[in-house]
C-alpha cells in the first residue's frame, strides 16, 4: 500500500486482506471494551469540502480512539482556498500541521491532485463522482463479517447491487474489491439512464465474475446473498437527467414484502446510507427496521474499525496497538441501538 | 436516573441531589487545580442543529475535563438530514460512533425521538420551545452554592422569575426543579402575553409553595432571595406576538437602581444567558457589571461542574474520578474573570 | 510578556528573544519525534469569527501538540453575538470554560476589548486590519532560523517587503519586530495608494535602520536577503480604493525570472500565504515551487513551534515541558512536502 488511500484501484488483494486483518484487531476497541495511546500526540486534519456528518464523524472518531486529535474543517466559506489558493499550496501547508489528512472534496481528481503534495497520508473522504475508497473497505469487511458470523463464504455468493449504479460511487468501487475475491455472481438492477458504467462492468467480467443487468426487481431471488440498495444521486445528475427522471419508483423499493416473499432468510440487506426516509424516497424501506437482515446500521458500525485500521496501517502502528491496551472504564451498553440484535 | 437526561420531569428529588453532589466532587477540576483521564478514549456527539455556542463549548468542554474527546456538529447544511435522514437513522449511526451524545435541535420532541433510538446515553441540549435540562440544573446548582456561601436555605426563599416566562424553557424548568424542594414563595413578573404556563403554576402551587403574577416590577421586593431575569425569546414569538409585541419596556429592566433601591444587599441576580447588551433590549443591565450580586458568571461557570456531573453519572464514572486525579501543571489565573468577587 | 498576546508593541527584544528560545525547544515536538503531554486537561477556546482554515488549525494542532484539548467556533452564525450579546459577556463566559483563548474577529480592536474582561491568556488571532502577532512572530523566527542555516546575521540584512503594505497587518508587525534587532536595510515596493502607513516607517527610521521606498521592482536587488510578498487584500478596501485599483500588475510579480536574474543564491522568499494562485494574481509565481529559496512553507511549518512556544510561555510550562517529552511512536515521512529540500 503506497503512502496514501486515493482509490480501490491501488489496493492489490493482498493490501485489501492486511486491512480486513487489522480492523479485526480494532474490534475491542471500536466496541469499547478497550482503550489505546497509541497515537498521543499525533493530529488529524479532517477537511470536508463538502457536507458529511457521518464520513466526517466517523474518520473523527476512529482517530481519536487511537489516541489522537482532531482539527475539523466544514465547507469552502472558512477555507483560505475562497481566496484563490491552490490545491498544491493547500496541501503543502496542511502537510506542517497534520500527521494524517482526510479530504472530501466535490471535484472529482482533486484529493488525488491533494496527495501529491505531500508525504502525508491522505485518505479519499470522496471526491464528488469519484471515489470513497474507505466506504468500499467498510462495506467489503461488513459482507465478509457477516459471512462468518452466517457461516457462508465469498466464493459463489450472489450479491444484488440497485439503485443508481451510475452516479453512486460506492458501488462501484465495493464491485471492484469484490471481484479481487473468488468468483461471484452480481445481479445489478437500476432505472434506464442509471446503469453502471460499462468499463466497470467489463472489469468485473474479465476477472471471471457473472454479471447480469436487470431494470426492475421482479423475479425470484431465492439464492440471493446480499443486497446493496443506493439512494438515487440527484445532486450528481447532469440538467438533462433531472428533467427526465421522475424518481424511484416503488418497483425498486427494498421493503420486508419482497425479502419475505421473494428472498431468504439470510440474506443481508446493505446501503450506504443516509437512506431518504421522505415518504417517496423508495430506495430501502423502514418498515424493514428490526430484521435481523438489516445489516445498515452493523455496517456502519464497521466504520470505525475499518477507518482505525486505515489509520493504524498509514501510520505503521498496527502492530504497535496490541501493546497499548486498556480496559475501557466508562459505562458501555451492551446493545448500543435499540432493535439491533446482531450487535 | 434513566439512561437518558431528556426533562426535568423524568427527576426524582434523589436523582436532582446527587448530580449536585456529584458536581460539587467535579469543581476541583472545573476550577483547575487538578485533571482526571477517566474517560479517556471516549468520544462525544456534540450534535447542535441550532446555533449555541456557549452551551456547544461548554459541554465540549466538559467532556475534555472528563478526559474523552469530542466531535462537534454545528447546523443542518452539514447534516446528512438534508438529505433526508430520519432521526431514528441519524441516531442508530451516531451510537456506533460516540459514548453519549448531546443533542439540541430546533423542534420540540425531536431529541427524544431522537434517544428513542440508541442506548447510548443522549443529554437534551434543548430542543425548541421544549426541554434544555442540564440549564436547569446548573441554575439550581448556581442558587444551592450561592445560598450555601450566604448562609441561607431553600426553605421559604423568595425567588423572583422575570422576563419572557412563555417562551423562556429555562424558567420552566428551574421552577419544577425547585418545587422539588421544601416550600418556597415565587413572584412572577412578565408582560402581558408572556405569562407563565398554567399547568406550570399548577404543578408548583400544588406541591405547596406559594406563587405571585404580576405584570410589572413596580413594589418592595426587600425580602427578595433571587432574581432570574431571562431575555425576549422574539425567535419563538408567533407573526400574531412580533406584531403586538413592541419589546420589553424600561420598567422590566434589572439593573442597580432596582437592586440597590428595592432589594437588599445579599439578592443574587442570575440569567441564562446571552444577555442583550444593545441599548433597546432592557433585560439585564450592565450597570450591575462588577456588582457581587450579580450571579451570572458564577452561574456559566457552574455549567462545568454540572455537565461533568451529567456525564459522569450516565456513563457510571462518578465514583472512579477520586482515584484518577493528578495536579494541574500549568498557570491558573487566580480570579479567571477580571470583576468576580467570588469565584 | 502580560498575560496576553495583543499586539507585537507589548513585547520588548527580551520578550521576542524568549519567544524564539522556547519555540527551538519545541522543534522536536513540532517535528513529530517526541510527545509531551503537559497541558493534558486544558482547553483552549479557539474562536474565529472570520474564516482562516490555516490560523485556526494551526493554532489547533499547536495547542494539542502540548497535550490540551480544544474547542472550535468558526462564524458569526453560530455565536450568541447575534443575539446582542456584548464581547464583554462572551469573554467572561468563555473564561470559565477555557484555559486560554485565540479569538480573530474582522473589527480592529475587538480582540483587546474581548481581552480586557478576563484573565484568562487572550491572543489575537487577527483583528481586521489591526494585529496578528503570531504571524509576525512566526516570520521572525523563519528568518531567525534561515539565517543561522545560510550562515548569515540580522545586522545589516537587506530585507524588501513587497505588495500591499498599507491593508497587510503582517508587514507592519513584522518590520516592528526587525527594528528591535541590529540595525538593517529595508526596500518597500508597493502600487501607489498602497504604502506602507508613515508612523510605521517613522518608527523603523527612529531605531536606526535605513528605509527606502519605491514604487516597482525594477533595478537590481544583488544583496538582497529576504523578500517578503504579500497579496492584494482587496476586502479590506475602501470603495474608492476598489474603484481606482486594476490589481497587481505583472511587474509586482515575485517569480524566478525575478530571483534568478536579480537577486542572489540565498534570497529566502516569504509570503504569509495565502498566496492567490490564479492567473491574475501577481504577487508570487508557482514557479519558484521546488525552489529552496522558497521558504514560505518552512514558514508555515514554523507556526507550530512559534504558537506552542506562546502557548507555553503565557500557561508558564515552558520549562516543564523537557521532563514530559516521550518518543513519537507513529511514522513520520522523512520529508514532510514533496519538494521542500530544507526541511
Amino acid at each position: 500500500m503506497s503512502s496514501h488511500l486515493l482509490s480501490v484501484d491501488s489496493l492489490s488483494r493482498d493490501h485489501v486482506d492486511h486491512l480486513l486483518r487489522v480492523a479485526a484487531r480494532m474490534e475491542p476497541i471500536a466496541q469499547r471494551r478497550q482503550v489505546t495511546r497509541v497515537l498521543e500526540g499525533a493530529v488529524l486534519g479532517n477537511l470536508f469540502f463538502e457536507a458529511s456528518t457521518r464520513t466526517r464523524v466517523s474518520f473523527n472518531a476512529a482517530f481519536c480512539r487511537l489516541g489522537g486529535s482532531v482539527c475539523d474543517t466544514t465547507g469552502f466559506t472558512f477555507s483560505s482556498m475562497a481566496k484563490g489558493e491552490s490545491l498544491y499550496d493547500t496541501s503543502r501547508v496542511m502537510s506542517g500541521y497534520c500527521d494524517a489528512i482526510v479530504m472530501r472534496h466535490p471535484d472529482q481528481g482533486s484529493v488525488a491532485e491533494f496527495a501529491a503534495a505531500t508525504h502525508v497520508p491522505v485518505i479519499n473522504g470522496g471526491d464528488g463522482p469519484g471515489e470513497h475508497p474507505s466506504q468500499a473497505l467498510l462495506d467489503l469487511y461488513t459482507i465478509d463479517k457477516e459471512f462468518t458470523r452466517l457461516g457462508k463464504r465469498l466464493a459463489g455468493a450472489h450479491v444484488l447491487l440497485t439503485g443508481d449504479l451510475k452516479y453512486g460511487r460506492t458501488v462501484h468501487s465495493l464491485i471492484k474489491l469484490l471481484s479481487l475475491y473468488a468468483p461471484m455472481r452480481f445481479t445489478l438492477v437500476s432505472p434506464p439512464g442509471l446503469e453502471m458504467p460499462s468499463q466497470v462492468i467489463d472489469r468485473v467480467v474479465s476477472r471471471g465474475h457473472r454479471v447480469e443487468q436487470r431494470d426492475s426487481l421482479a423475479g425470484d431471488f431465492g439464492d440471493l446473498d446480499v443486497i446493496y440498495a443506493t439512494r438515487i444521486q440527484k445532486e450528481r445528475f447532469t440538467a438533462e437527467m433531472n428533467e427526465s427522471f421522475g424518481g424511484l419508483s416503488r418497483d425498486f423499493t427494498v421493503d420486508r414484502a419482497f425479502l419475505d416473499g421473494r428472498c431468504n432468510d439470510s440474506t443481508i440487506v446493505m446501503h450506504p446510507l443516509p437512506r431518504d426516509s421522505r415518504a417517496d424516497a423508495n430506495d430501502l424501506d423502514t418498515d424493514l427496521n428490526g430484521d435481523p437482515r438489516l445489516a445498515i446500521f452493523r455496517q456502519t458500525d464497521n466504520g470505525i474499525p475499518v477507518r482505525m485500521a486505515i489509520f493504524a496501517t498509514l501510520l505503521k502502528v498496527d502492530t504497535l496497538i496490541e501493546h497499548d491496551l486498556r480496559p475501557v472504564r466508562w459505562f458501555v451498553p451492551p446493545s448500543l441501538g435499540v432493535d439491533d440484535p446482531a450487535l
